[in-house]
């Protein structure tokens, strides 16, 4: 599978900061910098620039806030390629800073929103622009939209300046038939100039299919994470697409290299993968947040119990 | 997702067996049956009917015979009506005895073959059919197959009394386009008396995702097994697999019971799930056994070294 507009992006410490709230060690990020550098994919996402009126320094890492001269520090010196980018929450902006895109380091600004807060979203999207950043919009918890609210939004994003609108399946529960009605329904809403993307969860192991599932139909920008990493069961794992992709500018190897000297000793500190506490909220369409809670719990392996809790919980 | 054609058979103990010999002990197979027919599903595969010739008894577990007797100690006393099906390879058979249908716990033998073994798959076909059993032909390492090959053992197979034929991609190697061309060439050639069956290796995670692609294009009968226990990487989890098929007759509690029970335990001794040399081996389109010899070693973590070597031995 080779098509030219193809864009990656790499969401490790991005969505796997949502694991631990984004503490990664400065040494860490650089190292994925650098795997990535040298892999030939097209963008690395940060993190989120959040408030830290909202989210206080206390309780989070760095990687919460991505500051320009953060961002900097971890890439000065790393020969590359690599677009940067971060995401920001339509629903909760307040007062963050962004420098003009010719003073920062960061090339893209990917704003992540439900559908209620499509206006926002989109201020958040001309002011972004208007500095000169490549700009997405990212819906998030798609599989719980219905369509004539889908509709507006997109055709409210048609005329707005945003370069690519994402699928994202928040939740895990979407199968190939809804991913292929999903990015038609937004291929058809939305101009020839603009790009779709594809943001999946992993709860039913299809976020690797289901991002194929995307390109046939056209999805271009495409996220995936170091194997996997990310909230809950985690997302489509980079090293699995890039062996569809076949793509002959991408090293498989750094990445294969980065996931047995990083990722594999993460995981004894961090969970994520299939799990079926999961799965159980991906095939009812639910926020991971049951299964994540349930997980620090001594009764975290109690799936059956926690199924029957979760049925009657959502009816 | 409802198809009242569509059976879901359960290959815990045959293709489980494959990673400790089928050592597994009879309150374990007895857990597993128990836990099958409480949840509606159609077939249990109990193992290979292999001549103790070839295996010999001092290497192998029970469930590398199945002898008849064996299963009725299994079964005896348990309220159920699940089908029972037994795996013989095409190219291993010595002296095999079969017992009449009628006076087997067994209903259903399937023939695992090459494309090349067709013939002496067929005569076992024959020989099972003519003693009242139900049959399938498990067309092996599909993806290595050439075209005309896979037609005239298609057309031999249209001629012969086999009830199922299944895609078998024993490599994991297969995306979701190769799944949907094969079930289709499979559907042209075969009779629309006769059923197409599917069974993957989740090598790339694609495991249940091609299993929903031939369910699409009308495969109907389904392997999966217990959290996707399986040589390797495993096959398609049996839980995620009811999920999607939303069968009022389907029960997912008594499944989710069993693997906390019995399935995580079970992982803490013997190896399986999502690895990246399976991932290796799978993108290459290779047979696991490098795989799985290399996670045998101090070694089983060095993926890059892992996928130079491999690189180079395929060419």
């Amino acid at each position: 599978m080779y098509r030219e507009k193809i864009k990656v992006l790499d969401c490790t410490i991005r969505d796997g900061g949502l694991i631990n709230n984004h503490y990664f060690t400065d040494a860490f990020v650089r190292e994925v910098y650098k795997a990535l550098s040298a892999s030939g994919i097209d963008y690395m996402e940060f993190g989120y620039r959040n408030s830290r009126d909202l989210f206080p320094p206390s309780d989070y890492g760095e990687w919460k806030y991505c500051d320009d001269d953060k961002i900097r520090e971890i890439i000065d010196g790393v020969e590359s390629e690599l677009k940067i980018s971060i995401m920001v929450d339509a629903h909760r902006v307040k007062d963050q800073q962004f420098a003009p895109a010719d003073e920062s380091p960061v090339d893209m600004i990917r704003v992540a929103t439900y559908v209620k807060d499509m206006d926002k979203a989109i201020a958040l999207v001309n002011r972004s622009h208007d500095l000169g950043y490549e700009t997405t919009v990212n819906i998030m918890a798609i599989s719980k939209e219905i369509e004539p609210d889908m509709i507006e939004a997109l055709d409210q994003l048609a005329k707005s300046p945003v370069d690519v609108v994402y699928v994202v399946d928040s939740y895990g529960a979407l199968y190939c038939e809804q991913i292929e009605y999903l990015v038609k329904l937004f291929r058809k809403h939305l101009p020839e100039s603009k790009e779709i993307g594809i943001h999946c969860h992993n709860n039913q192991q299809l976020a690797f299919s289901n991002t194929i599932e995307a390109i046939i139909h056209n999805a271009n920008y495409l996220d995936a994470s170091l194997y996997g990493i990310g909230r809950g069961p985690g997302n489509c794992c980079l090293e699995l697409l890039m062996g569809f992709l076949k793509n002959p500018k991408f090293k498989l190897s750094p990445i294969l290299k980065i996931i047995e000297e990083q990722m594999l000793p993460m995981q004894k500190d961090i969970e994520w993968g299939y799990l079926i506490p999961y799965m159980i909220t991906g095939i009812l369409n639910e926020h991971p947040r049951a299964g994540i809670a349930m997980r620090k719990t001594k009764d975290k392996d109690k799936y059956a119990k926690f199924y029957e809790e979760i049925r009657e919980m959502v009816g």
